[in-house]
């Protein structure tokens, strides 16, 4: 297939007359072609309307149509092949192995909430059932289900070309609960987008849905984003990106004359806390783990471990010397874009030249364009606990070590953290008083926390929690990776004293789906 | 018990500074004893460091003793005997028997919610067990489980004084979670509710909770309730009430540094829809029933039937004759406030005064102050869809007939609706397709359809469902009746890898709490 530059409303191609985005392969600096030319507002609109004019029809689809639906995207995406993959590494720098483990993971995805959907749990069923002769009055006949919210602005994420992008985990929930999706292509991979985009298109097509299930645009600035999240017809947004862009949406979301939930995964550094046996018995290892971590994917990991805090001492002082001499050997890796690179590059400057960080050690230099060097600072409790910026986000292998005086110092730094998505603890048996005694306050502010191995690899299953508290996310309720995230695009509704024959399928008398449902109090076996 | 116009901050009685609330009985415009002076920011500084000393060991409790806490609160409640039907009387003006009900419908809440939590089904464990032997990586061992959110602020709704008040359905639902509550009293009657949080402080005594589990403030204006919604330690709102009211805290809450969900319940006219068959079957009946409905307790609920769209002609002129034959003979009755009572009066010569609305009936006239005189209006579709101040909600027995032309006009009617908490069918099995078609907007709008009935009457279940797209709420998304109302104050949090004896009890690898985990992708039985 040869990239078009063209945009998707519904089945048909539609060209943006606004300024043009290009992809850049970050490892030679290099435009890609073809040019992107941006949306405008009235191609906004039409992709609004097509999405709202195919929401009752969508949401009704059973739930093994919809299941299919999400298995035939899957299967198309699989179908791109090597070009998929060419043009993902192009626009992303990422290696070729990581692209193609990203494919696998973004068609499991959809696979599993394929799964999801056909076992309807997430349409939480409940049933109270008549009782006519209650005294003092009869109770009526209640039913509750969950339906979709309604069509989806999804916002592409740049560090994932395809797992948090077109047909990402945004989409695929939404897409799930029986929402049309409208996606904003990340500026930075247009043509991974396009590609995604048709083979989501084509699966739309094969399985006979409405054509407004699914519609992708572009844009260079702002405009085309706001004009969606703006949109009434918009009931939700998704969003992977920065603190700024994301808070961006959730104001404008917030000034609507409906508001509507923005579910934005902004900014964490997810901290690592290495308890004093462990750090005894294995501070080498402990390091070694570390960069291993830092590094992987050039530290473009939402979930990339930028902090570390620890008891100071000796034991604390070999994990900083192991880590500084495998920083001191990491290559230095492209990043994903020109910009991102320009923002890593400041991130550092700014931390080089805090009189309260000192550098304990730098990688290798850059030998291309866009390269991220690997560093780590240091830093102690006392000036971490008074410095806001030492608490900011540096997109990329970058990571801050911060010394603390004795356990309360450790218990003050943990308290003073903005929200998180993740928080590790490093623990031996002798350990665990100490890490019980911290777990409140970590449970307070991140949505994972993990013993023991190392945050990057968010495993997407039921259990998985890729969330948290302010500014990690701008809502805290639910989760972007595993199944339980098609819960946000959800709301009740309750039917009262419906005929059985008015009744949708899930809240039937004879429970033809076989839910599981929460019957007169009892849930069902 | 004599009342003392104190705050509760905890266990301690305190007195507010500010200009005091006092409250007036509506049925005389008689002063009551005592003043209730207003809280300081300082005072509401105190609740909420308390609530947060609070938070991480009440959330931590074990379900049994939250629910035995819950079950001692009703307890306490009933041990008011009549000193608080008689204040609740003497202060909203309701009958005496509507507040005997009002006080049973909140202690069955109350132990609702205990039934609720011992279940543990809210805790929504999912575990998805390590595979170490999985190609290309192991998978981790993932468990989650909800947590409560934090401390919840809750406003106390005028119309409710027990069930949507101190210990009403928010404040149920957060202690529920296992949020510490801090209530600030609406200044309709605090006397009620300094009696019931006297009440709960001493379950809260007896049950051995930290003192900061329960506060309870007043204030005159906006200064109380906005300092509780912007301390950084409150982490949800419940509210119900106004539009603007709601509005207000939404946007405070979203100023925050730290973003905040707000839980309000603001407008809803509560559509009733009448089709042809029903209609020409028993209009009468139904006018019978929808008067019935209006009149119930001043039309002072969140649910009442204030808008009527049908098709015109003969069948619903009958309908309007005989609804206006009611409302001629239906007595007056005081409402809660003045300010409610010069509000609806506000409403009333709104629509008298508008051209594009007849008055169809009006009811007895006041024989006392406050009073309520029944409405009836009615107006042309085309009018209705053209003049945005027809569909304002006037909070009393009034009520707006629409007439249709045509069954697409109904449809017309319908999708201009704004969100609603219910919408009603009328039907005749002849009526079937015509609701069928309606049905898909209808789910659009509103948290809970109704057939065959009137929405007045709220019960307290596990199907329940008050709540609704904007603005008959600020958050679709939940529920403020019913036990799903426990969902709103949760998040959740993911373990990974965690040893057993770390782990929370409700995903210790032994199911100790036996919960119906999902489990490896499996719901257990």
């Amino acid at each position: 297939m040869t990239l078009t530059g063209n945009m998707l409303i519904g089945q048909h191609t539609v060209t943006g007359s606004r300024e043009a985005i290009r992809a850049i392969d970050p490892a030679t600096n290099l435009v890609l072609e073809p040019a992107y030319p941006g949306g405008t507002t009235e191609q906004v609109d039409q992709a609004c309307a097509l999405a709202w004019s195919a929401f009752d029809s969508y949401r009704e689809t059973s739930l093994e149509a919809r299941a299919h639906f999400l298995e035939s995207i899957a299967s198309e995406i699989e179908a791109l092949g090597d070009e998929l993959i060419d043009r993902a590494v192009a626009e992303s720098g990422l290696p070729r192995a990581r692209i193609q483990g990203e494919r696998g993971r973004t068609c499991g995805q959809l696979r599993t909430f394929a799964r999801t959907v056909r076992a309807g749990e997430w349409l939480d069923v409940r049933v109270d059932n008549t009782q006519p002769q209650r005294q003092p009055l009869p109770r009526a006949d209640l039913r509750q289900r969950q339906v979709p919210l309604g069509p989806v602005a999804v916002f592409g994420a740049s560090n994932f070309p395809l797992a948090f992008s077109v047909a990402g985990g945004d989409t695929a929930s939404a897409l799930a609960a029986g929402c049309p999706v409208i996606v904003k292509a990340h500026s930075a991979h247009p043509g991974t987008s396009e590609l995604v985009g048709q083979a989501l298109a084509r699966a739309v097509k094969a399985c006979d849905l409405p054509p407004g299930v699914f519609s992708l645009l572009y844009g260079s600035g702002r405009e085309v984003g706001i004009a969606l999240v703006c949109d009434p017809r918009i009931k939700a947004v998704g969003f992977t990106g920065s603190r700024s862009g994301g808070i961006a949406l959730c104001q404008a979301a917030a000034a609507r004359a409906e508001p509507i939930p923005v579910y934005a995964e902004m900014s964490s550094i997810n901290p690592v806390f290495l308890f004093p046996c462990a750090l005894q018995a294995r501070a080498e290892a402990l390091a070694q783990g570390f960069v291993a971590s830092l590094n992987q994917g050039a530290g473009q990991f939402c979930t990339n471990p930028g902090l570390v805090i620890a008891r100071q001492g000796a034991d604390l002082d070999r994990f900083i010397a192991t880590a500084a001499q495998q920083i001191l050997r990491s290559p230095a890796q492209t990043m994903l874009t020109p910009g991102i690179f320009s923002a890593y590059r400041n991130g550092i400057e700014a931390l080089a030249g805090n009189p309260k960080a000192d550098t304990a050690a730098a990688g290798l230099a850059a030998e291309g364009p866009n390269q991220c060097q690997t560093h780590l600072f240091v830093t102690q409790a006392r000036d971490f606990l008074t410095d806001p910026s030492l608490q900011a986000e540096v997109f990329g292998s970058a990571s801050l070590v911060v010394t603390c005086a004795d356990d309360e110092q450790v218990r003050q730094v943990a308290e003073h953290l903005e929200g998180q998505l993740t928080a590790t603890l490093h623990l031996d048996d002798g350990d665990l008083d100490n890490a019980r005694a911290l777990l409140p306050t970590l449970e307070r502010k991140a949505g994972r926390l993990l013993v023991n191995g190392w945050p990057t690899g968010v495993e997407v299953c039921d259990a998985m929690v890729h969330g948290g508290p302010f500014p990690a996310t701008s809502d805290a309720r639910s989760t972007s990776v595993g199944t339980a995230a098609i819960l946000r695009f959800l709301r009740p509704v309750c039917y009262q004293d419906f005929p059985d024959n008015l009744l949708p399928t899930a809240l039937q008398h004879g429970n033809p789906l076989h839910l599981r449902r929460l019957l007169d109090g009892q849930r069902e076996a």
